[in-house]
């Protein structure tokens, strides 16, 4: 597979400390590349997580959902190569031995251990498998850092993908650090495929689960690849709390905001890495909606665009097609008015007052669309809300990878 | 552009008493081919009709709405290759001055003359052009049948699309015809693209209304190529009434039952034959959905599993993965018990009660993918609610036709 030609570097990652990781090579496909990564995570580590809105998840979901609660974690431990989905009670039960394995490995209870799973739907985690890689990889613990993590936690990804970024908080710098992967079947309804953050800050659970689900809300939730939502999304955030600063329990408390803005921030990072990444695509294109009666009707509005597959192959033709936009936003069946409509490609506006502008000039926004980032900008004129979203074009690639390729 | 592998041979259709044909050639484009299509309906013929619920809707669709609940026609134009379609006043006018210009050829109140579009969205009709169409249909009227009348309305389609069907109502024969264009753009909530329906049947305004209401619930409303809905969809369905049996006015008037029928039988073959000519379209893709808490659940399950890219292309590659399925219902948000589901290709069972059945064969599976026409099939296990829609696979050639040409 070429790397998406809208890869980004990989960034330089800070260790975090209470986090060591180890990665582990088993056969659940014939990858001779690491696929089981384990994470040992200090003592006192707070956990926040969101999962799949679908009706079919994973076991590694539901388990996730169980233990979230509880806010605690010492463990986290990722299969690639089989999402164990749709597996029924021979896949449930392989995870649950995976975890209590882990559990064991790390001396605590099987509650706090984490699973995640990503790969091919309706064949079980092999159970003997699972439980090799598990001890394969604690033995190498220490061993692997935040890249060799991304390349573990793959599968049809073209390139790794992290962020970081830090805040100030009661004079300790902390860090965060976050690890993705996509790349196909992204339409997160809580978080993409699955997203590992992890920070050395000091911070409540209820907190943490807090801040996680406001920068969800405006960055995981904002994307789409394809409008197929996973059975495996999960996003997990772990808090050392190494950085020694007075616990964060509250937004009013010194430090919090700092926090959430490097979490967001931190977040919107790894979605658009995930966009960047999509399968076939050769073109981010971020949709900016303004002017609809409210935010979420906004949102809607923009996922309608954004999931168009008549404006992605347009865009990926380069072509300024913007009847498509109106096409899309008429579907949407929120509240829109033809003739206070308003788009632009780029800075350029092309259409306004229900059609295209006097004197209309397509060439600058032919040339905005040469580019890899494309931005378009539609205004409904109705009201406050707004909402943006990140998607990317629909290509021959999309479809080779997913159709010509029989896995 | 070539045939699509499912076109199916053009039927042979009987002529409708009351109804004449005209078409003619204008540059909308440079087709050199005929794009305009004039349709004469006797005195006292009954028009029902139903339109894209898409918020910015082409003026023709606001004109339709408009004239509707007169219940009468003396007059059908259609424009080909120029959707109309926020074209702001500009457009508006052009559409009234058209309509104003059969209705004066054919010695008729304008409200009497339903218009329809299709096309590139954004340029208005050019006036001159729709006048001199209207003026050379005219003249050519009695000239077309309705193969060149399908010929007429089409753009990308690649083959004619018609169907018939017929009735006994009263001791009399009662014939329908109709004819239908796509290919893109194709998921309809009211109609298909246009459709247009011709019945010598003698029905009240109420009546055939509500007849092709029920109709397009169970078939246009039941198809989708790309989930993009146009802003010009229409179905438009006349009676002349030249049958002369008495009038039906009630579905409790005796032949009611067999027109309704008829109607619906009729409109079934058209939706399917859209389907056949989808974009890039390989296959065609059967889905039903039982055991839904209700119909529209069980509706709006198999949608989300008709829409889905990565199980269109999955079909495409002749990958039987039917993990996608389990991903496509568990993102619908209806309600699904993973553990309940049963998911059949053709007539093998694959997956039940969670996880793939016992000794699963793939070979009766592939075989049946193979072929042209696919069928699947869901049971949800929770109730007595169904439905089924028809769809395409997403190949290269939907990419090709939306991404590579550019109009």
């Amino acid at each position: 597979m070429d790397i998406s030609p809208l890869a980004l570097p990989f960034p330089a990652l800070a260790p975090i400390a209470g986090v060591r990781i180890g990665t582990a090579s088993v056969p659940y496909k014939r990858w001779t590349r690491d696929c089981v990564t384990l994470v040992e995570l200090a003592e006192g580590t707070v956990v926040a997580g969101l999962t799949t809105q679908s009706k079919c998840p994973s076991p590694e979901v539901e388990l996730c959902r169980t233990k979230l609660p509880g806010g605690q974690a010492r463990g986290l431990i990722v299969n690639a190569g089989n999402s164990n989905a749709f597996t029924g009670m021979a896949g449930r039960q392989a995870a649950e031995a995976q975890a209590a394995r882990v559990a064991e490995r790390l001396g605590c209870s099987a509650d706090r251990v984490f699973s995640a799973s990503t790969g091919v739907i309706g064949v079980p985690l092999p159970v003997d498998l699972a439980l090799a890689g598990v001890d394969q990889a604690h033995a190498r613990l220490g061993q692997a850092d935040f890249l060799a993590a991304c390349h573990s936690i793959g599968t049809t990804d073209t390139f790794p993908k992290a962020a970081t970024s830090s805040a100030m908080i009661g004079g300790a710098r902390v860090t965060l650090n976050g690890i993705v992967k996509g790349s196909g079947m992204i339409a997160p309804d809580m978080a993409t495929m699955l997203g590992f953050i992890f920070t050395d800050a000091v911070v409540s659970p209820a907190l943490w689960q807090q801040m996680l689900r406001a920068a969800v809300a405006t960055t995981f939730n904002c994307i789409t690849v394809d409008s197929d939502t996973s059975t495996s999304d999960t996003v997990l955030a772990f808090a050392t709390g190494a950085a020694g600063h007075a616990m964060l329990a509250s937004m009013d408390d010194p430090g919090a905001d700092a926090l959430a803005a490097a979490l967001a921030d931190l977040c919107r990072q790894l979605a658009i890495l995930v966009v960047r990444d999509g399968e076939g695509a050769q073109k981010l294109i971020e949709v900016t909606v303004t002017g609809a009666v409210d935010d979420g009707s906004a949102h809607r509005v923009a996922m309608s665009i954004a999931n168009s597959p008549l404006l992605k192959t347009a865009i990926a033709g380069g072509d300024a097609n913007w009847g498509r936009v109106v096409m899309a936003v008429g579907k949407a069946g929120e509240p829109a008015e033809r003739d206070l409509l308003s788009i632009r490609f780029g800075d350029t506006l092309v259409a306004q007052a229900g059609g295209v502008v006097p004197g209309y000039d397509e060439a600058p926004v032919a040339a905005h669309l040469d580019g890899q980032e494309v931005r378009l900008t539609v205004d409904l004129g109705l009201g406050p809300g707004r909402a943006r979203v990140w998607t990317c074009d629909l290509t021959h690639g999309y479809i080779s990878i997913n159709a010509d390729y029989r896995s």
